[in-house]
């Protein structure tokens, strides 16, 4: 069979798994994530050992230490892997919920109500947890997955998976709900990004810009775009010395290898020499490299000099862009010319500034007087995430299992026609 | 200037447009709606008479009468697309409304606030009414729209946009907010569809099959899929006969030529030989055709024999497909097979077989005891619409002016960091 038969044999079997799963119960997918939850813990040797294979190719073929770091399970993040699983399940069930209801003057009553998107490709890189948490997050939504992982983690995943597959089983679900792409062939991601002859209803990619442009650009069906995280923090002239103080430090370096850890920081003219000067201290003390316009270095020459390209870099480490700038109009003015529509972070005392910023930029999320690293499912209270959508439609900020679910209209009538 | 250029130089001032555009007042463009309205009866003149030279060169082209009569405008049609501007003046402003807003443990509050989209990009065929339609739903939905009409209606379009413009100027609302594209090369669609350069945020194809499919394999951003409407009443065994005759006459004639119009008949097995004959009869006698199969000519030989294709064909005109099945489950699997996720309504007194049907099915709207023809936003309550979603993301269903946004998350903190 040619590669393009296997892929579109797999895709017909992920569409006829996904009228099953978009009726399965709540019971029968948290049966199946609780039961996954416990393979994976209790195939920890085959994982660690499939891991390790994992790991000595990827030291053979030269991988960054960050790669390495990436790829490498240990007893912790199994645990860690399992644990989420739970959690998941733990999540109130994000289908057939009812988004809205009312009756128009016909006498129809009308229904909003949560639906499964469907078939969903995932399309990642290096780190090998991503099979189970984005198979469990498309369980638990009713979706069927099409997993499509790094060459990096092959080994590591097909074991991971095979834990996942064991609680599809034990509730009785179609074993291609999770499905895996047994190739590593770059081929078989072209084909998904044509969609699989109608068996891929929306594409997600997790990875770097190189792997996300491609899909983005190459995609013949819907992306849920999830871009690089170019996030600000403005000092605005009315901020409170301590809260920017401790902003800045934890939006930049609390974790700097984040989708949500902020990149360049605004500081108003009005309070660059002294409450400035002291943040741009507190990050140069916390190990953090600044790289800064004229005018602050001016006021902190232990820093950098900026060029053009840093106003939009993902450092994704300890490195910051610094610019001054003049009032919160012109901070809006910088982040919409160089912004990737992430998350943004003004820090002020005054009410009117704040909601200036908050109303006028339009990144997924907008914060006052809180640290950009609280971009995250988790502390927005969704539960687990598959990312932070970046994207003009559909889901926008962390993607849970709500935002991976759509809508349809249930219409109850008495015999209604229309005049 | 090239076409490229041209058209590119158009897509950067409709985004520099977006910025004022999300952030206009209610009021100001509820006064730019309202001036389009007068500005559209004020150049009545122009308007029909720009018309008349498109509807003559229709003629000499050898349109169809069917592309002629969409095509033409009069004194009546004028005033309707002037009521409707005023109509979506009228309806509440879906920007900044706030969908949902709660605290988490951190104290942070999170709210989910409506936004615009951006810039739109539509592509649409004869009517000219189109131009005024999507140009009122996106200006009150705080969208910029490109509006690239047919060859045909070019010159109707070209009057009817200098109205919307004039609506524009008047509220000191940028001109580009309403952009028509003013060659009608073919190019300048492809182009369109690339992107402009980041210049459009979605795309949305209304027309027939030929321009919505080629819309969506050449897009490379994200497109609001308006597909055929399949759509399908099935008798159950338990349906009310009155209920039954009102509501599948009306389904397939009360108008032939819209999307949710029925196109297919299932008619259990056990009313076939009653309540089946004389639902066809019915039919039959307002001056439908039927194809159906052979199981319903044995007892209806006046229908003629429907091939395959019938089951999938949308007519848009007074004939329909009749299939006999066998109960709930057959009727779920015949549309699920042979539908287009569009609208599916089932007649029947029997609440289990209605809450089945209503929850199998994964069509945009699904409905219970009701024509098909209410597949309409202004029958929901959201008034006007720009046409009915059939995709997997986004809106589905009537996509009116608060399906034209989307959301971000606005996040009020008192200083907090992350642990």
């Amino acid at each position: 069979m040619s590669l393009r038969d296997e892929m579109l044999a797999l895709g017909a079997s992920a569409r006829s798994a996904a009228r099953a799963m978009r009726e399965a119960s709540a019971e029968s997918k948290n049966k199946a994530l609780l039961a996954a939850a416990a393979a994976i813990r209790a195939r920890r040797n085959d994982i660690l050992a499939a891991n390790a294979r994992d790991v000595a190719a990827g030291k053979a073929a030269g991988l960054t230490p960050a790669l390495l770091d990436r790829l490498t399970l240990d007893d912790k993040r199994i645990d860690a892997m399992a644990k989420g699983i739970a959690d998941v399940a733990a999540l109130p069930d994000p289908v057939g919920r009812e988004l809205a209801r009312w009756t128009v003057p016909s006498g129809l009553d009308i229904a909003r109500v949560a639906t499964p998107i469907g078939v969903i490709g995932m399309i990642y890189e290096s780190r090998p947890n991503v099979t189970a948490d984005a198979g469990a997050l498309c369980l638990k939504s009713g979706n069927v997955c099409i997993l499509r992982g790094g060459s990096d983690s092959a080994q590591s995943s097909a074991a991971i998976h095979a834990a996942m597959v064991e609680g599809l089983r034990a509730a009785g679900l179609p074993e291609a709900a999770i499905t895996r792409v047994p190739v590593t062939d770059r081929e078989a991601v072209g084909l998904m990004l044509e969609g699989l002859g109608g068996g891929i209803d929306l594409i997600i990619p997790r990875g770097g810009k190189g792997l996300t442009g491609r899909v983005m650009a190459e995609a013949r069906v819907p992306v849920l775009a999830h871009l690089e995280g170019v996030c600000h923090v403005y000092l605005h002239a009315k901020a409170d010395p301590a809260k920017a103080r401790a902003i800045a430090v934890n939006a930049k370096m609390r974790r700097t290898s984040v989708c949500g850890a902020a990149e360049t920081l605004l500081i108003d003219r009005a309070i660059l020499p002294a409450l400035g000067v002291d943040v741009l201290g507190d990050l140069a003390k916390a190990g953090c490299e600044i790289r800064a316009d004229a005018e602050i270095r001016a006021v902190f020459p232990n820093a950098k000099a900026a060029n053009d390209e840093d106003w939009s870099m993902e450092y994704l480490d300890a490195v910051i862009a610094a610019k001054a700038v003049d009032g919160v109009e012109d901070a809006i003015a910088h982040i919409e010319r160089y912004g990737s529509h992430h998350t943004e972070s003004i820090v002020t005392e005054d009410k009117a500034a704040a909601e200036r910023f908050l109303s006028a930029l339009d990144s997924a999320i907008v914060l006052w007087n809180a640290s950009t690293q609280f971009a995250d499912g988790a502390e927005f209270g969704m539960g687990a995430e598959i990312g932070i959508g970046t994207g003009k439609l559909h889901a926008r900020g962390p993607v849970g299992v709500e935002q991976l679910t759509n809508f349809k209209y249930v219409v109850r009538g008495t015999g209604q026609v229309r005049p």
